[in-house]
């Protein structure tokens, strides 16, 4: 495969996490899920085309995983192909002790983000960076059993598709590689977006011995257990759409009543279809609903200086003739978000046979259970409160066994986080955007001198660990060097350790 | 089962690692195990009688813990009953957030053990402290699959037999507790002996959100993957030996050669047989010579002023008539160490129906791969290389399975242990003595202000964390006192910390 060929688009890439659940949570039973990348942005500049030179420089390996890090039956021992890439172009190499750059894949295939991690090339010169890439287990073409529909529709094989054995496979590679390129005494910082942030912070937790520090950008480990309030997700997005226009705030809360009223109308399903310019007929509502809460979602999660996909949104919806009725003004946000199209696929989103949407479901009914819901009236959207219950229910009817919706917090903390990671740990930096929907169950504040929140007012989901452009605000381009000089002192550090303590 | 009727005898309590080890290295494929305790030992006062009082407060209960944390088959939902036992007469209660004190079981039944952490019940009253004793998975009456010799007979069911598996056993028995008990903001302080205190260590480094601090008694933590050279053990064996006594060390040393000679005559079984006073005709002089090597590693790593086990030893090899050739000495040491018998079994430490003989000689062929060994001449005894191969050979045909030699330090880490803990992770105690044989494999420097070793010169094997007696020598009282005052620290800056952090 080659990596010239990748020219995916930014936003898209990162934010599976966002949409999955709002689906989940706005619509438990009828589970929408993501589209296709191509499928879901028709316009807007791309900030994850590699140059082709980056490219060039990739070389693609694959590691024999073991399938099962926490058993000893013989078949724990099957092995599957990992994939992961490699790029020394910039590596000081092993002599030097040059630091290694590992960047944890999520819930995509590896190829689909590793070119929107710009970070890491832009700063690898710097460092003398060798960039590693390692595919998440069950995504791109590191899946075992064959293909994920097959690894997905067995009860058996789906089992060993969780976040411990993702982290042991990571802590394999990196020991692997580190013993083929003698570079024992290099250093490993690994880093992660999103999902792939929350495993990066955890790597770093767990594996201390093996990652040296960990930047988790846009990581919300702390939407979990009740920890964060059900309603801190859309609360952001509201208060994005409040913050940005009162208007399309009002108009926009008050929709789902109109959508309702309408639908119940005699033939109000078609009035509505016809009104959305929709390519089938809608069969319920609540297609409509979800359709148009992820797009709010998308345009808060992702809105970038260099994407205005909220003024976007906003300018259609606030935008629409004098008079208009709130319907209209609605369509008006989904054309001037999605483009001036002959139809709208409500569908968009849900693709099922999309890796993403396929693998991050069952996640998320195993043990990534994030309580996202809302109450009546404390959002701009009608009330879908999270009920475990049936949450629980539908995945048990899904896929055979109940999600453990306190794992996460059993196996990683998360509650009371400062008084645990006060004197434990170091050397995290957990970063986010406060426009991001999922800051809300991000680490905000610094929890020792070494495991410190960097988060920019105007940020979005990810945007630090995205490619620096020459359009980047100035607030973008500080955060990145605050991470950066962070990351740098980290390394300075362990080497003065290192002469200290191998002598 | 009652508390009262437990009258188990101390210096067998924790020592299973010992015997297995020395064994499994010394003659690798015939390996002797653990004999039952009371078959073990024939005089020497018992240090874990526990008072009357004492039983009396001990409450048993049963926890149903999940098979498979780190699966979501359905079979990874099945569940066994874990025994966990309670002393609350001492505790301050929730509301005043005082201490729990987990102690971690290891490699033996429960039962076995925990009377022999006198550490626990002795320093209760001080803290306000509960105290809590889980079970490990798979041995005393916590075991899947109906039996240990079931669970232990099939391919399948003993792959969910390892330590990952039994931390998060503890976690989760740990969290359910203090939700039952409403004690969210009491600390929570694990304790563990020998490979449980490997365990006491891990637990707090992986699971810091549940302990606050971790007392690891003479964990041998660095005793894999080469870290510590593979005759670390055996030289302090011959180092005890030779300090102790000259010509107890020199005898020993000889002996072997000797036993070879007399084994190698027409008749030379029978000689020995006749001459150690077997029980069972020896069907090789391999059956002496780990019979002996045992009762050395037991001297030594057991030696307390309580019980002169080197003393009696050697006593019994140096006082021998004068003139009497070598085997007749060591028969002599036999005779002080073992006491006076019609006859002696020198399969005495194999029972293999024991648990702890049959759960160890599976976790050892799994993944607590110790490489224990000797060269030749480096020690007293004759040359035993750990030849890894051979090791994976016999476990496989064993088990059916390959051990994982580089799993322990994969999931733990070891190596570079300082540079790596200097800056991470706060508060556990590595305690040792230094005339253990497993203090090789300790950490015996402080790591950091607050991973710290605490060892003693005199000391042997877990004797700190043992019930304190009238007779205990100053240095023993010293070390015990440290460990108090370290663990108050702690326990005081966690409720500074608690005040500043809640508000």
């Amino acid at each position: 495969m080659k990596m010239n060929s990748l020219t995916y688009v930014l936003p898209w890439l990162l934010f599976s996490l966002l949409l999955l659940f709002t689906s989940v949570s706005a619509s438990l039973h009828n589970i929408p899920r993501l589209g296709l990348l191509d499928k879901t942005i028709r316009r807007g500049p791309s900030d994850t085309k590699s140059t082709s030179s980056d490219s060039e420089d990739f070389k693609t390996f694959f590691y024999s995983q073991t399938i099962d890090h926490f058993n000893y039956k013989p078949q724990s021992y099957a092995t599957f192909k990992q994939l992961y890439v490699i790029n020394s172009k910039y590596w000081g190499g092993a002599n030097s002790s040059a630091p290694i750059f590992v960047y944890l894949g999520a819930e995509a295939p590896l190829y689909n983000e590793m070119n929107a991690v710009g970070f890491l090339p832009d700063n690898a010169p710097r460092f003398n960076a060798l960039l590693v890439y390692i595919e998440h287990r069950y995504y791109g073409v590191s899946i075992p059993f064959g293909s994920m529909e097959e690894a997905l529709r067995n009860e058996t094989t789906r089992g060993y598709f969780n976040s411990a054995q993702a982290l042991a496979d990571y802590a394999e590679v990196i020991l692997y590689l580190k013993k083929k390129l003698s570079a024992k005494n290099s250093p490993v910082i690994v880093f992660g977006a999103s999902y792939g942030g929350m495993l990066a912070s955890w790597f770093r937790l767990k594996y201390p011995h093996i990652a040296l520090g960990a930047l988790a950008s846009s990581a919300p480990i702390l939407y979990f257990d009740d920890i964060t309030p059900q309603n801190g997700y859309y609360s952001i997005v509201t208060k994005d759409f409040k913050e940005f226009s009162k208007s399309c705030y009002k108009t926009v809360r008050k929709s789902w009543t109109e959508i309702d009223k309408v639908a119940s109308k005699p033939n109000g399903l078609s009035i509505l279809s016809k009104k959305f310019r929709t390519c089938a007929p809608l069969n319920k509502s609540s297609e409509l609903k979800n359709y148009l809460d992820t797009i709010y979602c998308i345009a808060t999660q992702y809105n970038r200086p260099s994407n205005n996909y909220l003024p976007t949104v906003c300018g259609g919806i606030d935008e629409a003739n004098e008079g208009a009725d709130v319907l209209s003004r609605i369509f008006g946000g989904v054309v001037a978000f999605m483009g001036n199209m002959t139809c709208y696929d409500t569908n968009v989103y849900n693709d099922p046979t999309d890796q993403t949407n396929m693998g991050w479901s069952w996640q998320t009914c195993s043990e990534m259970v994030m309580p996202i819901g809302r109450g009546s009236n404390d959002t701009m959207f009608p009330a879908a409160p999270f009920v475990l219950k049936s949450f629980i229910d539908d995945c048990r009817s899904k896929y055979g066994v109940s999600p453990r919706p306190h794992w996460i917090t059993t196996y990683y903390g998360g509650q009371d986080i400062k008084l645990v990671l006060h004197r434990f740990a170091s050397n995290i930096i957990f970063a986010n955007g406060l426009t991001d929907p999922y800051s809300s169950g991000g680490v905000l504040e610094d929890l020792s001198d070494s495991i410190v929140a960097v988060h920019t007012a105007k940020g979005s989901h990810c945007m630090d660990i995205g490619r620096a452009k020459p359009s980047d605000p100035d607030w973008l381009i500080k955060q990145r060097r605050v991470e950066v000089k962070i990351i740098e002192r980290w390394i300075k550090q362990y080497h003065v350790d290192f002469l200290a303590f191998k002598q």
